[in-house]
């Protein structure tokens, strides 16, 4: 591999399962007016990267003979902006929401734009066409998918603003409101902050589930929080029956699900109150086993969750801006660029909660 | 069997599986200043109704050592009226809402008494306490559960006042607009209804799925709807691609599934548009093989449905008075008292649409 | 003045109150690669024009000395597409939605680009900048704010999409639903199609309001309602009582305001039931006198209403298609070009309902 | 008078304006299985109170033949309970929610209790019939209206619940998110409880208004707000520029106002954002100037607001139980019963925030 300065735009691109090289890329081009340019300082690793590394995509995956830009939690700094650029200026340091919606369409201009057929979001293979990813030198975004930072926050924790975007998005579409009990399935990056989030929307009580107690022992730490450890000897109704016990209620309010696993959405369905809202925020397996008469007969609603969409970076940067939660606690390592498999590794084998990847220093 | 003329409340009491009496049991009194004791006119048989015929319960069963008395659709005739009572006088002609709500728990007195604890529905098993049917001569009921019907319509006519109410309360939780695409998963008494009731809303195109193209014909001549029959060569994948094929169009805004098999769920799940809704009216197999994953990317909007409540039963008197729909069209039979049992076979085979089932006669 | 069509783009242009020219004006270019440029055919008159024509403006007033192209209600052929066009192709009968949102902001972003503040809105006088009319041979717009119209839409109707736009966008805020009774206040265009609408989503009972026996009787043409004529003896609580005496009920559920009038607002807000809705699309004297009291006791939602947003002119076109009502009823007389005041001056003298300018022939 | 220990229930009597006198009563009974008696520890004084003691009344007025027993914000403990009551035991602290609706109406059906007809509210004048009032030694209510206070509670802090539930109202119409930025007209005790309540409802910014430089420096020390002082110079336009100016915003997600002024209704409407949110809560002249051309403009959603219904006292108490605010620090002074009316002077003199007047003593 020639040397990264020698580069002009650095790339990490993955070939494959666990194939991944640095490369020279060409360095993006303002092709709309509201475009800028951002020099990328940090990206986060995701456990879709992780599964990209392993399985060299997720539904679609990589072209080996073309390869994949990998990255999509990132922050940077402004290098260069579009000619109707209003709202940066070089220099400017921003967080970033790492999609192109269309714009044009009914679900864009209805306020969905997460839900827009023609989103472009980094680092997904095609058919149509592969997205750039957030994993290079430089990278190219419309100025309001760059959220500038505040002062007080570092471009580390700007890395997290993404995934707290996730759980201000999953919070809002549980609608959950002051004086809720709120139960989290999963302790992992996204159930920590969905239970952070939920607390900032005025949840009464917050409890989260998790099948280790290392991660509910982080949990107590990071949010006001009970936790509750799954009972392997158990059944789902042995479970929901002693975690309501153990909540003192007959079921909660709001329920969303952070680790995508099966059992789990199992549980959380048992534990709603009747009348009460689930959100399924983890992805794992595409079919399971569902206790759908229990939803019926308690007249649950159950949503699904995608992404984020208009005012989640936003409401993220301002909850953080609270000091409600310190995301800096979330990181646990931070790699070069050059080690950006290092860093997939680490996550693969549960090493921190989220681990950095630092951008190509000059 | 002693004549039912010479009871004082005859009644059809289940003790088991094909295990049915005529017997007397004491006429009701009224307990409460608002109670009114209701003469009953005409019942209707409902799938769950022969559900308890064959299995002599759902999830709880009767007690054969007791008996419970069945029925929960019904017509009547105010027989008596309780001194508090001011919206009845005797004689008058009413559609029975068959549960009396606690009104004092949270539920209730936020607009949710479906889900009220302390609902005692008709024609359940305890515990804690068997709760009467309507099959019986007389019928106790609180006096804002008895509605008046207008003048138009029969007493035959105003047992379908409770499938409609079902049908309202499944169209008001989907949140039918003007406009919409809505798909109904199954073609009986219960999807036909809420066909009726999502046009009377304001949708734009509605279809009807079943698997059999006899129900399929049958709903052509009862509401303005397009039909799709599910191809049992077809996959879901496949099933949904030909569905909106038909339709012409990428998904629809909402699914109301009234037949609870499996493979319906499914292809309801398969055929909804990003941000959908998708409203569980039939219930089926309480554990079903759900499609988790393509509700979550579709960041749909899944709810329960149970039973109906405050404003249900108005809203379908009003709809059934517009003349949208002609509920006469789903009467297939009328037995007599005696013949109650004969009345849910020809539903358990399949026979007719609504068959019902005639109060005692003087 | 020259021929038209030795012009390129003749215009009408307003200088001040009564004080309009046909003059040529350059052809607007395709900037955007999403722009149409747009052969106007019909144009209608709308109670906005005329106020500009009485008195050069609303709030802002076009500068004397630069005057400003007039028109916002129009439809046309598509003569040229942007490079980026899907949606449209040259010849294409198309409905305008006459503005151009920012698409950048929060609001575009969240589904309300009817409030965005960078909105270019047809015929507007600056500052920042004056926008052009619908009242030229060619108008710029973007391709998913020319909405093609069905086959069986005359290029007259089409204009009608406009004034039906603003009706979906009342009816949609006022949240009709299927079993309401509904006020309209004012029995104009709007008022007029606010009724039909209001029936389309389900609306139980509609009574229009006015102070004007003949515009009540060509209501009762045009839309299955009631009417109340409001009696000029009486105060604003008699005519309350009256109309709801005329109803027979405490109050309704829905008032939709389409007149602008003080009195009119003030006796909606009387009629509305408890826990009523309210939404004001008419627009008049700016400050007035409110029953705030009464608003307050009810616990009314009561709305402000601005033009119209996504979705309003897709279903404004559904529900035209179904034809539950004729727009073509609302067409009174159709001016050439050359005579766009005559068309102006009859709406002015309140001439029929929807006066139609024909666009420049060629 | 007699001594207050020689009464039954002694009680204090509004014969009219500055009429008061304390006569024995008849302890109330149990009428229904579900009432308990409470025996009445403290009442708070509110505005309307001062009203009465004025006027007579605020729409009605006493019969100054009859007399009116007075109060409705109140603690206490349970006397006796019916045959059917559950949830509370002779000896329990509790705040009373002084209404009792009907429970059969659809709006208490349908989660609007607060908006039955049938309500009989504590202390009201008839007709159709006088209600008892909490300033007696004895007070009837359902169970479900006298809410168990917890243990850390004093009676003197439980008589705060009922503006608290006001509060919780208001906050929940104005549907309050994290991250809005919300403005409070009217620095009293409910307008200071609004913005604690706000804040624990996730608002990121709470401005309090009011006239009284005193009052905001006040509320300064009661929650975390930011203030400002209505300029006596300015008109609403300036004073809603400055106030802008100073928060840094284009407009304010919410207002709630809280003085019923008609300055401040004005003012309140013109700092609102477009597509903002106001709640009328205080209750002033009936009839206003009101701007009804911005609130239209601005696609604003008013909502009035009328005392509390199902879950407010609910959460009230978790909420102060979250100690996220302390209510002691309203409590001003406290009377004894035998100087009901000098504690309703003060009130009405302006001195202290929430003036108490203990019950009758052993």
């Amino acid at each position: 591999m020639p040397s990264l300065s020698s580069m002009q735009n650095p790339s990490v691109i993955l070939y494959g399962p666990e194939k991944a090289e640095i490369e020279d890329r060409p360095i993006p081009e303002i092709s709309d007016g509201h475009d800028v340019i951002v020099r990328i300082r940090f990206v986060g690793v995701c456990g879709s990267d992780v599964h990209f590394w392993n399985h060299g995509g997720i539904v679609k995956h990589v072209d080996p003979s073309v390869g994949l830009t990998m990255g999509h939690e990132a922050s940077g700094t402004i290098h260069a902006i579009g000619p109707l650029v209003t709202s940066l200026s070089v220099g400017d340091r921003v967080a970033l929401e790492p999609g192109t919606p269309c714009r044009y369409c009914i679900q864009c201009k209805s306020g969905f734009y997460n839900l827009c057929k023609g989103m472009r979001f980094a680092a997904a293979p095609g058919p149509p066409v592969d997205t750039q990813g957030t994993l290079s030198k430089f990278f190219r975004i419309a100025e309001d998918f760059a959220y500038k930072i505040p002062d007080w926050m570092s471009l580390e924790e700007a890395v997290l603003v993404e995934p707290t975007g996730v759980a201000v998005h999953a919070v809002r579409l549980a609608e959950v409101k002051a004086g809720e009990v709120v139960v989290v399935m999963g302790s992992g990056t996204i159930g920590l902050l969905v239970a952070a989030v939920a607390r900032a929307f005025g949840a009464y009580r917050v409890l989260l589930v998790d099948i280790l107690e290392k991660k509910l022992a982080f949990a107590e730490g990071f949010v006001e929080c009970e936790t509750y450890l799954s009972d392997a000897d158990l059944d789902v109704k042995g479970n929901g029956e002693k975690l309501l016990k153990q909540l003192g209620v007959d079921g909660v309010d709001t329920v969303i699900e952070c680790s995508g696993a099966a059992a789990s959405v199992d549980l959380g369905i048992h534990v709603a109150r009747e009348g009460g809202k689930y959100v399924q925020t983890g992805m794992g397996r595409p079919r399971i086993e569902f206790p759908i008469g229990v939803m019926a007969e308690k007249e649950l609603t159950v949503k699904g969750c995608f992404r984020y969409n208009a005012g989640d970076y936003e409401l993220a940067i301002k909850l953080m801006s609270r000091k409600l939660f310190d995301v800096k606690k979330l990181i646990s390592s931070t790699s070069s660029f050059e080690n950006t498999t290092v860093a997939w590794e680490k996550t693969k084998s549960g090493q921190g909660i989220k681990n950095l990847i630092q951008g190509v220093q000059d």
